[in-house]
């Protein structure tokens, strides 16, 4: 279920998505679920209880793919969430059960993310549709070539008797390996910054120019990479990060003019987050000041941090524990559906280890035994939810 | 006398060069000169004392550049070697004296520097002879293609009855500006090192990669970048250059898996420069390790320092003291044809300030009061060399 043969590559809207659909729905109706196709292309199936229910849950995660993907990132989520439809069966699960399989979420056709989980959250902005893909089709194109009804997204929104999204999803990071753990309660999507930093010095003759009569910004950006290091290492859950950099003439006999850098900063406190960035910029404007240079500072992104409910996220920690594993709570460094979901209604999320700490690579992975803890832990978690509902 | 419209670029036996050894020879006749071109393409112009010497100075620099370049760089150092002849005449000088205007210094076009200084010091092997330039033309080709005979280079090397080769250079740096001085003596052409490290850690997600799971290529080069600048400023005389720098993937939101940075480490003591490469080794060594690193070190130039001679040069300093300048003694970080021709013959150098220490750029400048020291340098050291002659 792919656009291209031999690697996983699945975008918004684009044909293998109707067979992930039909595979899915298939799944869906044996479980007793009424399945529909949302305007913006979510697949979503919903399995009421015997005596009926006044109000849902929502579970899910998203089938869409970065291109040349691995297996797992999304679509494990979705699958799972119809085992959990299985268990709530069992269980006698009091309330409705809505699975989502969100038709976007990568942002690769048109570079814009979520656009499944905004129509569900009653986000989707009606400009969205005009966003046009590297082939110059819109959105709203997109939606219409798939059978679909772009004036209808406004139906897509979750009804007022939501009352929790859940998403299970791969960590895509090492943390859970490197501490030997299945599973993990996420605490929040941290919030992010990103700059674009440039020094400014003078590019000048190698051999020529002693030390004392340099202005040498390459040396100048790499005491600053240093400080962000530091800082990052010096202070709780801070992640900092400088992954590109541009010297220019970049010439190993020249002592460079100017070297841009690239900061990727990240916290679940936006208040640590915000003093970080600050303390950042402050030192990197003591080094340019120091060196004779000139700073100049784009800000690329400031996102805030989206904390998980409390109440939720307690419960989920409480089933880890009852199912037998230790209730680790950790923040999620990178975005998920559940960031926009919890903007409206109570929402909670739960990582599975990610072996290598890969991911958004063909050697993506999931253990066997973590699905089975996830799915421990999914028993409990309902079993919590339906004495609460009671 | 370019080979391009509007800006100077003037590379080994190209047709400028023609013009620019006819109006030399016109100015050499006129100083009573005999001219002749060597076989590699030097011009060059013999005056003798009227009764005769038995011994002759040599004077000169190069006629060639590097493309878009200045007008200084090489040719003022022939002109002015044409004015010492004519202060030779006012003062009676004892010796012959032969002007020099090497044919290529800068190894633009062959990718090979110092091709006339080579034949004059007797160190033109033969192999040169085949290398192509970017059109696929020989040394032998362009050689024949101006004239000349190829065969006969080895009659280009400098007569045992030549005692002293002295350069008047621009200086191409910033020092002698940043001092308010006009002249200086060159004490030694600084050795140079150039190594090219490649960090290799791991490419990790920026957001959902803790601190300590990193094994972060750039941050372990910059570190190291740090520790060069910090090294060199604590050494006297050391330059040392990490010009340029490659990450990989060099994307914002990616911790590096790799990155590749060149050092380029010069100093006038080779005991001091080898010393100097061997702690940056072992530090870069240490970073890796400690970060759970590899690191791999490719060693590009090993160039030993070559020492001006000690007398010519105190005679230079002396002249520039009894001119009523400062004895200001510098090293030079780039190389010139004096370099080569010090392992024939002793040999001393004359750097004139570089207005903004440009060079290498239309922008390179000289400063007439500047060109006027060095004249009043010369005849003081002409007289001197007179002295020690009789």
């Amino acid at each position: 279920m792919s656009e291209e043969p031999g690697r996983i590559t699945r975008r918004f809207l684009t044909p293998p998505m109707r067979d992930v659909h039909a595979l899915l729905a298939t799944r869906m109706k044996a479980l007793g679920m009424t399945v529909h196709v949302d305007a913006v292309g979510n697949l979503r199936g919903l399995w009421q209880p015997a005596k009926g229910a006044s109000r849902r849950i929502l579970l899910g995660s998203h089938v869409d793919t970065v291109p040349d993907a691995g297996a797992f990132d999304g679509v494990l989520g979705v699958t799972l969430a119809l085992e959990w439809v299985a268990l709530a069966q069992e269980i006698d699960f009091p309330l409705a059960i809505e699975v989502i399989a969100f038709s976007e979420e990568e942002g690769v056709r048109f570079g814009m993310p979520f656009l499944g989980s905004r129509a569900v959250a009653g986000r989707f902005d009606a400009s969205l549709l005009a966003i046009r893909d590297a082939e110059g089709i819109t959105v709203e194109e997109a939606i219409r070539a798939f059978g679909l009804d772009s004036a209808r997204i406004e139906e897509a929104t979750a009804d007022a008797d939501a009352c929790a999204f859940v998403e299970v999803h791969i960590e895509q990071g090492p943390v859970l390996e490197a501490e030997g753990l299945s599973v993990a309660a996420v605490t929040a999507i941290v919030g992010q910054t990103r700059l674009s930093l440039i020094f400014t010095g003078h590019a000048n003759h190698a051999g020529t120019t002693p030390m004392h009569l340099r202005r040498d910004a390459l040396a100048a950006a790499a005491e600053w990479i240093v400080a962000v290091e530091t800082l990052a290492k010096n202070t709780d859950g801070l992640v900092a990060t400088v992954g590109k950099i541009e010297a220019a003439p970049n010439a190993g006999n020249v002592v460079a003019g100017s070297a841009t850098v690239g900061l990727d900063l990240r916290h679940a406190q936006d208040s640590t987050r915000t003093a970080a960035v600050n303390a950042l910029l402050e030192r990197a404007e003591a080094i340019a000041e120091r060196r004779g240079l000139t700073l100049t500072c784009r800000r690329q992104m400031d996102q805030p941090a989206v904390p998980m409910e409390e109440r939720l996220t307690a419960f989920l920690a409480e089933a880890m524990e009852a199912a037998g594993f230790a209730a680790r709570r950790m923040t999620s460094g990178a975005g998920h559906d559940a960031m926009v979901m919890a903007a409206r209604m109570p929402t909670a999320m739960l990582f599975l280890r990610s072996p290598g700490g890969v991911s958004h690579h063909p050697d993506e992975a999931a253990r066997e035994e973590d699905v089975e803890a996830s799915l421990h832990v999914a028993r409990r978690f309902l079993e919590r939810l339906a004495t609460e509902a009671h």
